[in-house]
């Protein structure tokens, strides 16, 4: 039962209820303002005002400011309220709807994902059968709520090794994925009192969602050349932070500031919530071992199978300080959440050492890349500047003053889906003036690689 | 840093806080009821009146009385307070602490687990090796919140076929296990505004706690030989209902009980959850369709893979009325949360027909070991009347008045694992005079079964 409203001049259908009220909200004022029917620069009543409005909640407005502002189709500045973006605003032709970018880009550099196709297949489906003809029938029941034992004990042994982690598979908790495991702590924080989690400006705001959607605030922190900056942390209960490479500015956080951030988790009782996403993959420097080994009562330490292996596998860990390990589990709902046979195939593939072989080609596939990629914008786009490329699946690309959202959209008329860096910005996040394109170079295949290279570097300024 | 106090006359060391102090207690009163420091009948305080003395929240004692209600260690009866089960003390002997049952049974009839041994190893393998080396890279990507579209098709296609449910593959939500999808449930209704759902007298703790913890209370309908008495639902958001087999008394739903739940929920706008763990496993009688097929947009089926093939796998599907879909895959944080290679296998496994010829093997078996526990019971313990065997796999042996706890010691002692029917009692139900054991048949090995069923007879009175 979908209802109409003209507000600001606009119609807005709406479904009375639900998430299709924010949806259908957000729908409707990104199509007025692709369209120009809100032109470029217009000022949005307040989330309260029009909230009022429509008769509809102030958060479900917010929300959906904020996902526009996330998009890019908004900008929000203190003092200066929520405004229609400055951007190309691409005119309908013809009569009939206008023509749209097509479903499935032909190049896709969103960052998030590496290259499905270099998934061992084969070499999993062995660790499998070897895992699961050896497995006692009693690890098909229901498992342990933190995990299999069999995989905490062989990522204890691999993240000590690998990442410098301080790791005991008494307080290792398996979950189904990074976000999964985010929830978790953040129902696990909001449940020991806390309010506030302090962010980084720069992440993903399926990120930021889980902490709100547990019931916690997030507080921006400042961003400089040095990473995101510790120093107006107070009361905050925790802090998440990308810390060994930041998502996506790709800056390892400076040494004082790991320090300095330990300083304060330790003088207020706050967790630091350590989200090391793409620790395996360093090329140039010298690897940054994790925040954790530093303080394990006071790091939280989330990695996760989804850059190494794949997101399908739905599988992540936390090593937790003494004592949060069984509130986590209480928090699953005091049973185990993942796929027995992946828990156990990982831990063969684990101990067996396929795991780190796998890594190491990896990384040397995704060094190649990045090297042709650094290779072919200093021939092609020259004025285009790469940054963040130390380590990762992803480079940074600045643009000229002005140009993200035009190249983003043209990237998209062209079948190359991109993010600009707006996409990534908190929406508390302070203006920083960047124009810039964050470029997930992991997502290709290996074959569809040069196609693609050719495509981003004819959409760049 | 434990801290020591003296109530009741009872020494109760307890944790300061976290989940810790819930268990600390609960372990302090047991101890305390088990060796007679409390004495059978002795009335406790209040969980108010405790909760000041302590110095504690009052629902942590209130969660403890009811673990302990649950475990049949305490008794709640309407205007008689919780007071020491009257059962079987079990004195000390010599002066360290007392002897302990062994920590794994040898001999384990506790319900809930199919027959681990039994579960299709290489048939699984095969068909993961199949729907891994046929599955599209992106398959192994982040996926669809809901799912795999391959599985749910799959089951779109399997319960319309062996359940009689009305399933649209976009109306199908894949969760990591019942529990977790209760508890999605719980959330989407608690922020619908539901407060509070009924339940059956009869169930398993676990699952109150699953809407418990997502902010809902649990009612309890009464119960009767026709099975749970639907007439007193008045505006409850919601009843969670095990209709085809109720768990663990056995019996169906009544016709025209059925009716006047769907009736019910028709008139209020609630809805029903129907829990249909064991729908595959009937034996004497005429199968019963789902209640989903009545009226699926008022009644969510619920489906676990957990009974038919093993809980590791850790895959249930809910069917979901129109529009509820997108509120729970919001709920499960806007990603999917299950293994994307565990479900292209399970897809696999339902198309290619190897679930039905798995099930179907599996109901023989099942149903010669409940034809050997009959013939059993009937020549050793001919007082023992058995109930609730027309389908699943546990049946109900009724005892004599005031044995179930001595036979549940005595059986643990001599390492035989069972539940009294006071496990899956609700705290709030009303007395129903039962003793009874609940004996799940499936867990035990075929190897072991024939010396299992030997040992269950012996412990019986």
């Amino acid at each position: 039962m979908a209802k109409s409203w003209a507000t600001l001049g606009v119609d807005l259908h709406l479904e009375p209820t639900g998430p299709h009220l924010r949806r259908g909200l957000t729908d409707a004022l990104r199509e007025a303002a692709r369209t120009g029917r809100l032109a470029p620069g217009t000022r949005l009543p307040s989330s309260r005002a029009l909230a009022a409005d429509l008769g509809i909640a102030r958060n479900t407005v917010a929300d959906a400011y904020a996902d526009l502002v996330a998009e890019g189709w908004l900008t929000a500045r203190q003092g200066s309220g929520t405004r229609v973006a400055e951007r190309a605003v691409v005119p309908p032709t013809g009569t009939g709807p206008g023509p749209r970018a097509p479903q499935r880009p032909a190049h896709d550099f969103r960052p998030g994902s590496p290259d499905l196709a270099a998934f061992p297949r084969a070499q999993w489906l062995k660790a499998a059968r070897r895992a699961l003809l050896a497995a006692p029938h009693q690890a098909l029941g229901y498992g342990d709520p933190r995990g299999h034992i069999e995989l905490r004990a062989a990522l204890a042994a691999y993240l000590a090794r690998a990442r410098g982690v301080h790791a005991d598979p008494d307080r290792i908790v398996i979950c189904a994925g990074f976000a999964h495991g985010l929830r978790l702590l953040g129902t696990v924080l909001r449940a020991r009192g806390v309010r506030t989690v302090a962010v980084e400006p720069y992440g993903l705001e399926a990120h930021w969602h889980q902490l709100t959607a547990a019931g916690l605030r997030t507080t921006v922190l400042p961003f400089d050349e040095h990473g995101t900056d510790p120093g107006p942390l107070s009361d905050e209960g925790a802090a998440l932070l990308t810390l060994a490479h930041q998502f996506p500015m790709g800056v390892p956080l400076h040494r004082d500031r790991r320090a300095a951030v330990v300083d304060w988790a330790r003088r207020t009782g706050a967790l630091v919530l350590e989200d090391d996403y793409d620790g395996e993959f360093r090329y140039d420097r010298q690897p940054i071992g994790a925040l954790q080994g530093l303080d394990p009562d006071r790091v939280v330490y989330l990695g996760t199978a989804s850059k190494s292996l794949a997101p399908g596998l739905r599988l992540a860990w936390m090593v937790l300080p003494p004592g949060l390990a069984e509130e986590v589990a209480a928090a699953k709902g005091r049973v185990d959440t993942s796929s027995a046979l992946d828990q156990l195939t990982l831990a063969e593939f684990l101990t067996s050492g396929a795991y780190d072989r796998h890594v190491r080609t990896s990384r040397l596939r995704y060094r190649r890349r990045r090297d042709t990629l650094v290779a072919a914008l200093a021939e092609h786009a020259p004025d285009v500047h790469v940054t963040g490329i130390a380590a990762g699946l992803h480079a940074v690309l600045r643009l000229p003053p002005g140009t993200e959202h035009s190249v983003v959209r043209s990237a998209a008329w062209q079948g190359v889906a991109l993010h600009g860096l707006s996409y990534f910005r908190h929406p508390h996040a302070a203006p920083d003036g960047l124009d810039a394109l964050v470029v997930g170079y992991g997502s290709p295949s290996d074959r569809g690689w040069p196609g693609a290279l050719e495509a981003l570097c004819r959409v760049l300024p």
